[in-house]
Parts: structure tokens; sequence; C-alpha cells
């Protein structure tokens, strides 16, 4: 059986990563305003690919709440901040049980049903998530978000970037992108197909 | 000790909704995406009103809980309908979830702390989510949204009205505002306070 690569992430060593609290609180918040919205579109549009990112974000979620524990036992030292780091591991819990639950949300689309449950169910809109990658052959490589014109000619919009085991999180248009990056995108079919023809270097340009 | 509104809802008769599952799901797939955003919000700016919204909403699913299990009991005849129920009701319980946890973030700001724990912490960008309410004198009373020109005018946009007990979420351009709706914002101090003047009747139009 082969091992699925976030289930891989979940027994790698969680590498010691140089961040603070207040970068770990903000990740965190990105993931669990993020995880949310991947979970239902990951239902309501059957889509696997964006189930398999809701579980990294899961176990990056489970990483960052290590580190923000781990942070918080070595930061209180006197009763002040110790009320303070309390504060803040309730939050880590509760983003953490967000997490979790979208989890739970697209168990559903690994369960052998006979009949799927939800598509065509909540469908209220056509915007959908989806999973594009930028290949190696692909004009998008190397330039800057806002210089490919995504928004002005597909009307898609990319929610997070990940590179490897990190993620970049709505990101800004100065964001360089680089061949093999994973752009999770939200738009119409046909703006998504569209801004995949530059990413897999089917077209040169967008328009 | 006078009891919050939100908690007397709590304690209100829950009135039998005509609604389908179809649209139980929906609401509760619009209310996990929402009170994600409106909990972090509301502990980054200390927004106490932002944290009773959250409170009304996390009422609001559960009683959406409870409907969907009656009629998923009343619902389930054959073993193809359990099963599909099942599944179901196991999204509704992670909807449920996420609103709990949304509502755990929020209690931080009811715990009588020496010291704010997060503002300043991570607000990495200017937008606040605010709340605000159409007042029986201002001139978009009885408009359609997109009459007033909120977005070209201040760069707000509404991300949901209450209505005593109702809500309409992500509202689209043709809703028409009345007096009383409590409207919940996301932009800049700047463009929020400008929408606030037309709502409170302080200016005729947005300009």
């Amino acid at each position: 059986m082969k091992i699925p690569r976030w289930k891989k992430a979940e027994f790698e060593e969680i590498e010691y990563e140089p961040m603070n609290i207040k970068e770990l609180l903000g990740e965190m918040k990105s993931i669990s305003e993020l995880i949310v919205d991947l979970a239902y579109s990951a239902i309501l549009f059957h889509n696997k690919e964006i189930a398999e990112e809701v579980r990294y974000l899961e176990v990056r979620m489970d990483t960052l709440n290590y580190h923000i524990r781990m942070i918080a036992m070595l930061a209180a030292r006197t009763p002040e901040e110790a009320e303070k780091m309390a504060g803040i591991l309730q939050i880590a819990e509760a983003a953490e049980t967000i997490s979790n639950a979208a989890g739970d949300i697209v168990k559903i689309l690994s369960l052998k049903l006979t009949r799927p449950i939800l598509p065509r169910l909540i469908r209220e809109s056509d915007e959908m998530i989806k999973r594009l990658m930028i290949d190696e052959k692909s004009n998008a490589k190397n330039k800057k978000i806002k210089d490919i014109h995504i928004t002005s000619e597909t009307g898609v919009k990319i929610l997070a970037i990940r590179r490897k085991n990190k993620w970049i999180y709505g990101p800004r248009g100065d964001v360089i992108l680089k061949a093999g990056d994973v752009v999770i995108c939200i738009g119409t079919e046909e703006g998504l197909n569209h801004l995949n023809k530059l990413f897999k270097g089917d077209v040169e340009v967008l328009e």
C-alpha cells in the first residue's frame, strides 16, 4: 500500500523552525480561514486533490501548535506572562480544532459510499477551488504574480501557494512563481482552465 | 444582571422553520466560513461587538444542527438513505465544531485579563471587520446595495447582514437594505467610518 504524501508528512520529524509567537499565530489564523473554505469546496465538487491539501494543512497546523506550546512553556516566567501564554494556547487549541473539523469534513470523500452525498446539493455558486501546478516549461515560471494579469484575464484569485512544505497564504502581487509551485485558486471552471493552460505551458500569455 | 441578547436567543424556543437539508447545509457552510474570520478579527481588534455576532452565529448553528438531525432521522427509511444521512450528519457535526471553536476564540475577550493578549500581535493588514447599523434616517434605507456604490467609494465589502434573527450571507447587489439591519463589513478603518456616516444618516451619499 502506497502511503499518501500528506500521511508521510505526519510522521516526519518536526524540524526546528525559528518562528516567534506572532508568526505562529499568524499562520494558524491563515490556515483556519483557508482550510474551512477548502474543505467545503472539496466535498461540493468531489475534488480529492483539494481534500489532500486540507490534510496537508491539518498536519501543518499540528506542527505549529507543537511549536507554540514549546515556546509558551519556555516563555512564561511570571504570573502575567503565564496568563498571557494561557490565552494564546487557548486560541491555538481552537485553531487546531477548526483544522481537525475541516479534516473530518473531507473524510466523507474517502468513504466507500454507494452514492455521492453532496455534489449538486449546495452548489449555490459557480466558483470552485482547484489545485494547479506551475510546470517547468510554463511562461509563468519566475514571474511576479501581478505581471501575468490573472485576475483581469481569468477572474481567478490565488488563495495560497504551497512550495514543498512551505505555504504562502493570500500571496501579494510581488510574489514570484516557481516551477513546482502548487497554486490553490478560486474561480469559475472556465477561468481556472484558462489559467491552467498558462501554468502548464500550453499558452504563452493569458489573453 | 442583564442577560445579553445572544444568551437570551440560546434559551428561546426553537421555532419550526420549513427548511430543507440543502438550505440547512448551505447556511451551515456560510456560517462556518464567516464565523472563523469574525472570531479572529474580534480578538485582533478587541472588538466586543463582533464577538457578540460570533455568539449569535454559534447559537444559530446549534439551531440548524438541531433541525438537520430531526430531518435526517425522519428521512432515513432505507439503508442507502441512512448512509447518506449519516454522512450529512458528519458534515453538520464538523460545522458545529468549527462554530464552537470560533466561540472559544472570542471567549478570550471576556476574561478579566491584566493585559490584552493579542491586539497588535498579528495585525498583518489594515483591514478589519466591523458591525454597522442602518439608521431609520439613513439614505441607504430601502435602497439596493448596488445603488449606493459601497465598494467603489469606500473599498468596504459586506460579509453578511443580520435582520433580527435572520442572516443574509454574502449579500448580492440587489439585496435591499432596511432600517435596523446589522451590517457586518470588512474594510479599512477609514472606509468603514465613511460608510458608517451614510448608514447613520450623517451624509446623503458616498462620494
